[in-house]
């Protein structure tokens, strides 16, 4: 149970900090302090609750995981449920301040919720938006299995994992605002409905084959034994 | 004794380098740049006074360290009085450099202090200034009590909780110029006078409060023994 | 084969987050952005596939090390010829989710390709691109020769060699974009086409010589033994 | 010999990077992406070549290490002046290539040099660029003593001091261009001439004091033993 506890307050940070960053300080930041944001999230959570539930605080991550045999199925469900709810605490949390702005307006500034087509912060079509979301979760995953093999530098994980989710977004912001992480999608787009709602489709399924896709490459290359 | 002077010298590196970054680079660097200062301030303050004082220079930390029975009443004591006069002597040497700027005025450029209302970079009330106050120091102290536990990979530590306090500082510079630490709002509060002085309680009360929920989740999830 | 594999797969990465923090991002994340997701593009690479193929991804570093005898002749090619064949792979998933903005045109905003004269981001000619690459190409060689010396931290590797990465492309990327690497430029230069094409010798011939000066100056400086 | 040749190519790469990311992308990455580019390229240089000559790149850093007992007269001399010669080679290469620019005028832009008063990024005065030289070069080789001690985790050495310098550019760049290296003034000040040449004592006995000022407070918060 402490597993998927740390599973849930780890996915809270994420979203609160990822979004947060997005939502609170985007103007002040760009999109490139939101990358270092949702990185940094990531690089602290691998080092603080890694070593309690190997801090996925991701569904695509869990499931590539479950493909991998790393994970049994009771855990792989307990994970995704639980970061399900700590994203949606995140994202709750994250409104909660957020109100405490006198022109702040869900239906316009949003709370980080990702997008295609007029969802999309730069405009890209849903084509792109779900080529770009399979490709970056691929990537990710495969930094992912790279780093956490037996004969990496193991202990680098954190950096090579929240740096890896940095670059990701550096990239991705402008065509979706960046999923790779159907929990992260879910809470956010809960609060805000309309297209956040009616595109989460997308955020749930790209990413996953994004990361069974990530597995598959991982397994062609992967030092043997 | 060299504990508690490594404690001062500490917090003196904090304040003045990240109230630096914004009195004197903050229209340069941005909010982004603020957030990295602070961070990396952090990160190479517990790399170089790690081994002499485990590397507090917050009192928030201190109080949360007592609480899980990591320091005795004595040293957090001692800790804190050095902690916050650290602080004022790094607020005293960023007034002296930032004075040699003829368009410089405190009462209008400030020295880096924490506000809410009237006092906030962005204009969030005291409500959402509390709560995320509170949240980010849980989220702070969560990344320490994680990443200091024996099971983790503690030389990771200075890495991690300074790039967690970088990630804090994006998500909170708009709402109150972040504190998350009493030491870092009373040293430019006591130059700057005005609100920085009357709204300085929330700086102190929801730190140590947010300290003492992170110290709480953390014995929740954290591995036994 | 895996590792001339994890050399596609590697590149393919490279040029797919460093172009596309270009052509996708550069708008919103700037050239520092951009030097940040060349830079950490390798910094994951190195840890994630370092164990599978040593993480070359460039052919600079491969004929590098088949000067300083790292490398034997047959691998240097198959290695080159797949990061080659990654890099094109890479520019192709770019240009394909990059089309799916209405106003792209790649004869405009392009494909993260590298250029001199006309087709120099802020203007550097012919002789200054080519003192630029081939210095650059060899403070990187330099850094990696030495970071992956047996009496030094092998184990920072990644984080010395990514992070170079992106201090030379913050350099670099107004002269040139950046190369110090012919298969990055290889990729984008055959879907750009025009001076892309025409200006590609530069980028083969100057990292190529910058690598072979960088393992000159670390012969000369390289502890003994 | 092999210690002083690689004292000069590290200081090379120090100029060339940082003054080179000032000169040539300055108007693109800002102060913040200066501050990182001269960062990196010391956490690169310390990683890359520490093994050899310790990697001090820097005459503050040999005047405290001296006066520590931590290398010997002879050595320190070689030190300094490989430094000083490294420093000269960097500013004159990028000289070369920043000339590529047709409307380059070292005179309006510039080499990177160093200054106060009217030689000031955002015209602070002399006195406040020799307190901020003097304070920001103690806190450098604080951090410097700190991480190398044999108590610490001296192979997060490069990390620690490399993001140290970032923080310290952060906060001085916009009072003086920060120099807190001796070397690193002279070399861009030998080809602007006028005041960098008149104002160049400054950057010479500020960080050496600074440096001295550093150790000091380092041996009293030491570890014992």
């Amino acid at each position: 149970m402490k597993n998927y506890l740390a599973e849930m307050f780890g996915t809270f940070v994420l979203v609160f900090i990822g979004c947060g960053s997005a939502v609170i300080a985007g103007g002040d930041v760009g999109f490139l302090g939101i990358a270092f944001a949702f990185g940094i999230a990531v690089l602290a959570m691998v080092y603080a609750i890694g070593p309690v539930s190997g801090c996925h605080i991701n569904p695509a991550i869990t499931v590539a995981m479950l493909l991998a045999g790393k994970i049994n199925t009771k855990d792989a469900i307990g994970y995704i449920i639980f970061q399900i709810i700590g994203g949606i605490l995140g994202a709750g949390v994250l409104y909660l301040i957020a109100s405490g702005l006198v022109n702040y307006d869900i239906a316009i500034n949003g709370l980080g919720q990702n997008g295609y087509g007029i969802g999309s912060p730069n405009g890209y079509d849903m084509q792109s938006a779900f080529i770009a979301e399979v490709v970056l979760t691929a990537i990710f995953l495969l930094v992912i299995f790279g780093v956490t093999h037996k004969d990496s530098n193991t202990k680098f994980a954190g950096i090579a994992i929240g740096l890896a989710l940095t670059m990701i977004h550096i990239v991705g912001i402008p065509i979706t605002g960046t999923s790779v992480n159907p929990a992260r999608s879910i809470g956010p787009a809960l609060f805000v409905q309309a297209e956040a709602i009616s595109q989460l489709w997308l955020f749930i399924i790209a990413p996953i084959l994004g990361g069974v896709l990530g597995a598959l490459i991982w397994k062609i290359i992967k030092p043997v034994g």
